[in-house]
Order: structure tokens, then sequence, then C-alpha cells
């Protein structure tokens, strides 16, 4: 089955680029509320999924037994640029249960935010394990580990507790097995499941809802989405859409990207969940689609509804300022 | 027409995300060697075809007027990194037709190379037009608007004597009409004109032979694809696909790439021309596509095909170096 074009970059008049993808919006009861393109077809969900990996440290009581606050929670489920503040967070985060950087086994990258990896270069420094986009969420394995008496060394293993935990809570709120012989290894070395849209977007149903979910882990969600919404710069960073779109919608809607064109979110008033995936795994291709979605399922004030449209069809600039084109998301998306 | 699938990208056992795109392979007597796709839709060749816009440069004999060296006529056809020698040389140019980067119109935008870039910010600058990643173009520009006897000032606009020549230079040797509606603006702010890949693919069939060249037209095309051979690092920089390509084939392709997947080159020895799209305009299925047509019709010895195997077909590894995945080419395109 070929997945439809749902996406179009436009320069002048012609189009110049254009994206196809799969996308499925479930209830916390299951049931299909969109389903565009192939939807079987198993995906990894990549970072789109990390506020459902960091429940089991809310799950467990070690996020209280720490005191970790809201933006520290926040940056458990990030995909973050590095700017200075993630580094902060990322370090307290560590330093809450009597660890440092050494433990971190996500790997160094410069910032991922461009700016903020020149701003580190400008000060003389090189980075470290705390300026990888994922460290937060690193930081919440250690502490889950740390918290739960473990060993924290070698947390990025499949057969460590930490990823046994955070495996039974995947499986749990989404109800897709998740088996080896559909696991591959995520940039920061933790591994990834493959399954399909609808199982993602059924567990987002119920991340977002709390529905079928234990108390614990109804109260582990809340305390994510409230977290996230109160602090959207945590989750990305300077200028990115996931906290574009959060800083306009606050706890009306939670997003979240992943590596490869994934996107989930959930509509907690509309109950619903979603998970979409631009076949060509185009970062710009799975922003317009989610944008759509908020566009065309959220009730908004219309200058909510213009700062959406912006950030899911922004029109190009070259480097003098001229507008070039554009990005267009089709009608089988937009409703 | 559905383009076919062309790149493949896997992790683990799983293919995470498909490219689809269309290739034209054409000789100097406009013979179609390969076809793929829809290859009658226009593309917008963008700075694929940097080399064709700068015969006029060469033919008009203001490069040797100004005495530009190889390396200068190299850059003149580059998407340069903003590397320190690029913006040298760009610099060079310009002050050989008694101009300096104030003359630029190409607007400014930081290294981009991300090593350039961190490199300029710890050094406590910021970039200049020359860091522009098509400076050397439009340094090109300037050395043939001064060496006419033209007012640089307004180069990019389309009216301008120079951006008339060099529309008149690219429907000469693709022998493509360049219409006004079938036009964007580029990046860098000068025009850019919509064409089907094989009139693109005949365009460089023509640029690699000379055949059907006036005599200046020939040289021209010699001289440039000579420089090119000599200085693979001024088209594009450290660890680019084109430079090492080229450092590896030497004067046996020529290739190039522009934005939004597109990719045009040469293979002279054989009298061929390559154009080819990836529809969703990501740079590492076109990179992928352009090398798999390198390694199916070149000649090439066991350690240049593993080289440029390496090139076409990436193996990915994470942040902390495990290989996690790969790109791998279709046996459509791989032949």
């Amino acid at each position: 089955m070929d997945n439809p074009f749902l996406v179009e970059v436009t320069r002048g008049q012609l189009v110049e680029s254009r994206h196809r993808g799969s996308v499925s919006v479930v209830d916390a009861d299951g049931g299909i509320v969109l389903s565009i393109g192939d939807v079987d077809r198993r995906v990894f969900p990549r970072s789109a999924v990390k506020a459902l990996q960091a429940l089991p440290l809310l799950e467990t009581g070690i996020a209280d037994k720490y005191g970790l606050t809201d933006e520290e929670i926040a940056l458990a489920c990030a995909s973050h640029s590095g700017e200075p503040d993630h580094a902060r967070v990322a370090a307290a985060m560590l330093a809450k249960a009597g660890r440092d950087v050494s433990c971190l086994e996500c790997g160094t990258h410069w910032p991922m935010g461009e700016a903020a990896a020149r701003q580190l270069a400008a000060s003389g420094k090189t980075p470290s394990a705390l300026h990888n986009n994922c460290s937060g969420k690193h930081a919440g394995f250690i502490c889950l580990a740390c918290g739960l008496g473990d060993d924290p060394r070698g947390y990025v293993s499949a057969g460590h507790p930490v990823q046994r935990r955070v495996r039974e809570a995947l499986e749990e709120i989404t109800g897709a097995c998740h088996t080896d012989d559909k696991s591959g290894i995520d940039g920061c070395s933790i591994p990834t499941y493959a399954i399909p849209l609808p199982s993602l977007a059924f567990g987002f149903a119920r991340f977002g809802t709390g529905h079928g979910l234990s108390g614990e882990g109804k109260a582990a969600a809340e305390r994510i989405r409230k977290a996230v919404a109160r602090h959207p710069f945590m989750v990305a960073g300077t200028g990115r859409f996931d906290t574009k779109l959060m800083e306009i919608l606050g706890e009306r809607a939670f997003v979240k990207v992943g590596a490869e064109g994934v996107y989930c979110a959930t509509f907690p008033e509309l109950g619903y969940g979603v998970a979409l995936k631009a076949d060509d795994g185009h970062a710009r291709a799975a922003e317009a689609m989610m944008g759509a979605l908020a566009l065309r399922f959220l009730p908004m004030s219309d200058n909510e509804r213009e700062a959406v449209s912006a950030l899911a069809q922004p029109v190009f600039k070259n480097w003098n300022g001229i507008e070039v084109g554009g990005i267009q998301v089709s009608p089988t998306l937009m409703g």
C-alpha cells in the first residue's frame, strides 16, 4: 500500500519536494478516529515515547524520593537542544541521585541547537554528555536505578532492570508486544522497539486521559503532562516546534518528536492519542503533519490558530529575507 | 506516475525510512542511457548547475583577464562549507575585480559546515557573506560583471546582464527553455528555472564532453572540470560527499549537489550526463543515488569501489560508536 502525499514543499509556483506519510489517531478506548496510509507497518518510535519511558520514574515514587522538580521531570522527557539550562538541569538530576556526568551512557555530541553549539565553542569549551539531547532521559534512568537500589552501570542495556521496567511500561500502556526481533538500538544506545502506529496512538490516548491505567500510572502521566506544559522549553529548546506548540496550547496538547519523522501526541481534552510517521524521515514533514492535526482537532482561538498555522505551514525566506516558498499540508490531512 | 523506492534506511533488521526518486542518464547525443521514474516533471536544479552557471566567466575570457586560479574557478562552482580557505579564496576573487565583500548579494549565514561554524565562533568572530556557501559563485558573477564593464550592483536580479548571460548559457547547453513561469528564487537570491531531468543530464553530458559546444564553450567546460578535479575541497569541504567522491575518482567524475535532493554529474570518459532528484528533497538519499550510479557505470579498481561503496551505502553509528543501521540502494538503481 502506497502512503499518500501529505506535505508539499513549494518554490515559486511549483511543488519542489513532496512527503508521504501515515497517521493514526485513536481514542482511549482504542477506537479509530483517523487512519491515513499503511498504519500496520511497524515503526521505531525513537524519542517520541520518552514521556512513556519516564513513567516508571514517577510510578515508583522515586521522582518524589529525590524531590525532582517539574523542570527536571520535563527534561526527563526531552530531546533538548543542549542549551546551558538543559545541561544545568541534567546535572542537578544526577546530583540528586548522588551521581554525576560520568555515569551517563548516552555518549557525547555538540549541542543539537546550532546557536547553543556556537555559544559553547565561543566560551572555549567542548561538550560533555550533559549536552547530549537525551541527557535528561538518561539522568532519569540513573535516578530510577539508584532509587531502586540497582547499580546504574550498564543501564542502557536491554537486560538491565531499568530497561526491563521501561519496556514493561511501554508494553502495558500501548498494549503492543515489544519483541527482540523487532528491536533496534537508538541514537543514545538504549533499545527501541518497532510497533504499529495505532498502538502508539492508543498509548498516548491513555497517557493523556489515564483511562485503563493504575492509580499510580494515572498520577504519573498527569504529573508528566503538567510538568511539560509548565516547562515546554525543557523538552526541546529555543525555536523548536515542540516548545513553540506547547507554549501556545499549554496542557491541551502534549507533543513529542522522534527521529526519522515520527511524532506522537495526546490531546487530553478530546481523549485522543496521535502517532504519525513521514515515510522519508524528514522532520519538516512530521512537524507539518502534527501541526495540521492540532489545527484539525483542537478548538482554538483565532490567535492560537494563526500561531499554530505558522508552525504547520511555514513560509521559507532565503538568506536575504526574500520569500521563496513554503510548506503546505494536503487536504487529506487538514480535514 | 509514482516514482519507485530507490533508497532504504535500516535500523536493526527493519527498514525505518524510504526514499523515492527519479533518475536520468543521457549521452552527449541526447540518447537515453537510463531513465527511472517520472523524469518529465520539472525540477529546480538549484546549486547542482553552478558549474554551468560559471561557463560565461570562462567563455568570455574574463577568468583569464583577472588571472583566476584553478582554486578560484573551482570555488565559483561551489556550495562550500564556509571553512577559512573557502572564505579566503572568495575574498581573493573579489579583490582581482577590484571589489570586496560589500559587493556580495548572497546574504550572510553561519558556515554550513558545523565544525567551521564552531571554529569561527570560538575565534570570537561572526560570519560575513564570504562564509555563505554560494560566495564563490557570487564572486564569479561580480568578476563577470566587472569584466564586461557592467555595474555589478543588482547582479542577482533576473534582468541584470549577468543573470541574462547565465540564463542563456543554461538554455544553450541544456537545450531547455528557461521560462519565467517556471522560475523560483534560490537560497542566494538568484533565479532558478525548473527544467526536466533529461535536459539537465543532456547539459552535463555536453559539459563533460564538449560535444555540440563552441570552441570557447568546450574550452571553458574542460577548464572548469580540471580545476575542480584538482581542488575538490573547494567545491564542498571537509567530509562532504562531493569532495570525497572527486578525491577518489579525479577527472573521471564531476558531481555537484543541489538543494532539495537534486544531483547532477558527468562521467566524461563514458560521455554521460546524470541528473537525479529524491522526491522528498533529502540529501542523504540523493547522495546514495549518485554514489550508486558512479558504481554502476564507472570502471573502478577494487579500492576505489570499496571507497565509493562506503559513500553510497554508509553504515550508521550512534554517539557511542555502536553500529545501529545504514543506507541501502535498491537493485533498480544499482543495476
